[in-house]
């Protein structure tokens, strides 16, 4: 962690001291409870209607890393991380989305008619819309996948997205449904010594208007 | 902050503690440096190829605040919040990367070839892929919307995440490029006392597979 980072709130540290990892120590085994333990963080994300349209497959063992590696162009820290996360979007969260607001009623948070709204805005805005879909399976499995990664930060592991992967196979080969789409795989371990510094980014006021 | 968060490492407790606030004080003000200060953090998320594919429009102002809460079907959210981020995606990112990337050329991270092969993988990449593009632009700006937010509850403020809003209007009524889509609106500020509570997740067994 670098000397500014300390001095952020702890809250923030993680931010500036995440650096994307390609390079993982060997060796490093996670139990399934580790695993869950992420998940757990990575679904505390936000999204649109509380669709929680995301699925994750946590690529562990020898055999199935093998095969994602192949998958991922040959990516080496598919094979070396103790984990790799293929963090899925859901097409279809709307034909869902009862069972993820029914708690809502019994807790006395929303009344019986209330839900019945919700259900049916949420299935009115996705189920005639492909697109808007895909960008909402994008949109939260990218929400997550970033929790994911600093769930993994603040558990003191190291964490690398990855978007170069072929998605069909990955569908294939990992028995993903024909609503499910791989947004990104994120590998989760210990880094080697040998990594790249964080890249450079590009200053805020080329980024930034106030209005 | 309850007590399971407590427990927590400090750089876990905000996942856990953020709420996404659609009701917030108003009156509450932020400067210039307060709001550059939250996308300085935004803009630390990864991307592809170090894209960075984004760009943030902070509406702060009265007359800005009433013209996108229009655009956003009347949430109350926009008027309210110190300030409604849009976080924009860019769809030509590839056609800029070599001035994000340059910068490790003279800190001696990457030789001039180096550099030269990864511009012409970014763009080989997405220049003839509409669809890439697009899945980019939601991908890296969802990323990035995700930190921002924890950057805003690290920073002891409040943030709630917006979907709903007229994307084509958003773009021509402040200006967006052509290349540019509207993905996630995010109101910063402090919430009001009245906010709906954390919303129920799904099971963690539910949603994970170990393969």
């Amino acid at each position: 962690m670098s000397s500014d980072s300390c001095s952020s709130p702890p809250a923030l540290a993680w931010i500036r001291s995440r650096v994307s990892t390609s390079r993982f120590e060997p060796n490093v085994e996670f139990s399934d409870d580790r695993i869950a333990e992420l998940i757990a963080y990575a679904c505390e994300a936000p999204s649109a209607y509380n669709l929680q349209n995301w699925r994750f497959i946590a690529v562990r063992s020898p055999a199935a890393k093998q095969k994602l590696c192949e998958l991922a162009y040959g990516q080496r820290q598919v094979l070396d991380a103790a984990v790799t996360i293929i963090v899925i979007g859901t097409l279809n969260g709307h034909e869902h989305i009862r069972a993820n607001i029914e708690p809502m009623v019994g807790a006395g948070l929303l009344s019986e008619q209330e839900l019945q709204s919700w259900v049916d805005d949420t299935q009115r805005d996705y189920e005639a819309d492909p697109r808007k879909q895909r960008d909402e399976a994008i949109r939260s499995a990218s929400l997550a996948a970033m929790t994911l990664m600093a769930a993994a930060q603040g558990l003191g592991l190291d964490s690398g997205p990855m978007g170069g992967f072929d998605a069909q196979a990955v569908q294939a080969e990992f028995g993903l449904g024909p609503a499910e789409i791989p947004v990104m795989l994120v590998a989760i371990g210990r880094a080697a010594a040998d990594n790249w510094p964080r890249k450079p980014r590009r200053p805020v006021p080329d980024l930034l208007s106030i209005v």
